[in-house]
């Protein structure tokens, strides 16, 4: 069998009660590293916790086909761990696909994700509309093809989950050129750089998906003790100091709901420049959204 | 403190081991009941399982303020238990709200919602808009308003995510107008019935945000051992039997990436039939959805 389990977003702990027997009855146990980390746990302790050897499975391991993954499992009981949920941020859709090919059984042992738990921060999951990923820019590689899908959904009055890069296990260009397994030090997005870019991304299209005075809540360390929401336009959260990561964004869509606003009010340093920010906010894609007045009847 | 905990979506083990820990060590420990159900555990189990106590909390008790849950907070461990995740389908935001203001310390601990393991099913959580809800009609009731949403979300190629009802601890309206405490037996929307009202308010509506073509995956008791997932046209799947409850659907959008499609294939009766119903609903809304050749570069 070949169990896919998601470790949840901090704390050894968070693995579910299955998902942690799954873990001690397992031959060999593979932990995804390089989308995600747990915030509140290093590996060693992650291997104390389980009284299990892990290896480490990074982009090239598991893009370049599982093979060591996947070796045996029809025989043998293998667990390949994700931070947050197996098919969260980044899907192993492929992986399972792989297994069903070659007869090997799979069970799917799901957690929170960044995908759901961003709930916490007071906004209903029900208004999001599709998520994106915000990429460190470089001299030459500025993409913003995320500004259209922000577009879209604040068109319609929906919320935007920003997630935000994450480098681990990078190779500088120099290092890559030369064939030296040099890799930099991790990195991870602030919150502070991704306002930034989008930003710079909107002072260059100019078309309005945003204006800086847009209202933002700034999601940090999400599901550990250290979790801190801040809430703010693009412009005030571009010089917010959001600490230690992990770090997600969500752009306010206009359908934000009094009781939202009200959860949100809790995160602002200044409540009336804030309110006054979403009102002006939603007035900006006209017209209104329909919301209808009474229900349809059919009958 | 007060512990609020996502239960997760099926078994008593799907608890964080965080979450167990908390729950074991609380003088009061509630479970939410009305809005979903732990598919394979009955509520004596739980008590086993956790060596604890359980009184349920129906929707009165957490709608009229959650009192007798707050109650001596500040003081002892209590705890508020929600299946699938706290801040999933439905939000305890309120809950968290009053708290903070009768200074009851609040913590809360994730889980895996269908919100965010309904990518199980091979689509993508980044490319699903907003959720809607479906409700049974009745005679005198049949709301469409998340018609609108699915149009919205088709509109810029996007799934919808479909929660469907479930009826627990309803009174009839006689039993209600006579003060009489009979309730109902629990009540759980099947995917066909789902399918049913999508049919009709688009033969009602008849603004095409769907055909009785458009594709759809069925997804049934997500996250159990009887879990089952079903991909076919509304058409197909108003003729389908899914079982056992719990039933979710999503909607296919036209952003349907061909690994998204190869991942669901595995799931269609007709594979040549419903690639084809794929690719004539992704020609149904033109212009097609902006993507982009390359990247844009800002510099």
């Amino acid at each position: 069998m070949l169990y896919l389990i998601g470790l949840g977003l901090a704390y050894p702990e968070d693995i579910t009660v299955r998902g942690l027997r799954a873990v001690q009855k397992c031959e060999r146990v593979y932990l995804e590293h390089y989308t995600s980390i747990l915030m509140n746990s290093s590996m060693e302790e992650l291997e104390e916790f389980y009284g299990k050897k892990i290896t480490l499975a990074d982009r090239e391991m598991v893009e370049s086909g599982c093979e060591e993954i996947m070796e045996n499992a029809d025989k043998v009981d293998v667990c390949f761990l994700v931070v947050g949920d197996v098919f969260g941020a980044t899907t192993h859709t492929d992986l399972v696909l792989r297994c069903k090919q070659q007869n090997i059984p799979v069970e799917v042992i799901h957690n929170a994700s960044v995908m759901n738990a961003a709930g916490a921060c007071g906004l209903q999951l029900y208004n999001f509309g599709q998520t994106i990923s915000m990429v460190f820019f470089t001299d030459s590689w500025r993409p913003d093809s995320w500004y259209d899908k922000i577009m879209e959904n604040r068109k319609i009055g929906l919320h935007t989950l920003v997630l935000l890069d994450i480098k681990v296990k990078e190779q500088s260009i120099e290092n890559m050129a030369r064939g030296r397994l040099i890799y930099e030090p991790p990195r991870y997005m602030s919150i502070a750089q991704c306002c930034e870019q989008l930003l710079e991304i909107e002072e260059t299209r100019q078309e309005k998906a945003y204006t800086p005075n847009t209202p933002c809540v700034a999601i940090s360390r999400l599901g550990s003790n250290k979790q801190a929401f801040k809430a703010g336009t693009i412009e005030q959260l571009s010089k917010y100091d959001s600490g230690e990561p992990l770090h997600t964004l969500v752009i306010l869509g206009r359908q934000t709901h009094e009781l939202e606003l009200d959860y949100i009010l809790e995160f602002v340093d200044d409540k009336e420049n804030f309110k006054k920010m979403v009102i002006e906010d939603q007035e900006f894609f006209k017209p209104a959204p329909w919301v209808p007045e009474e229900e349809h009847m059919s009958e």
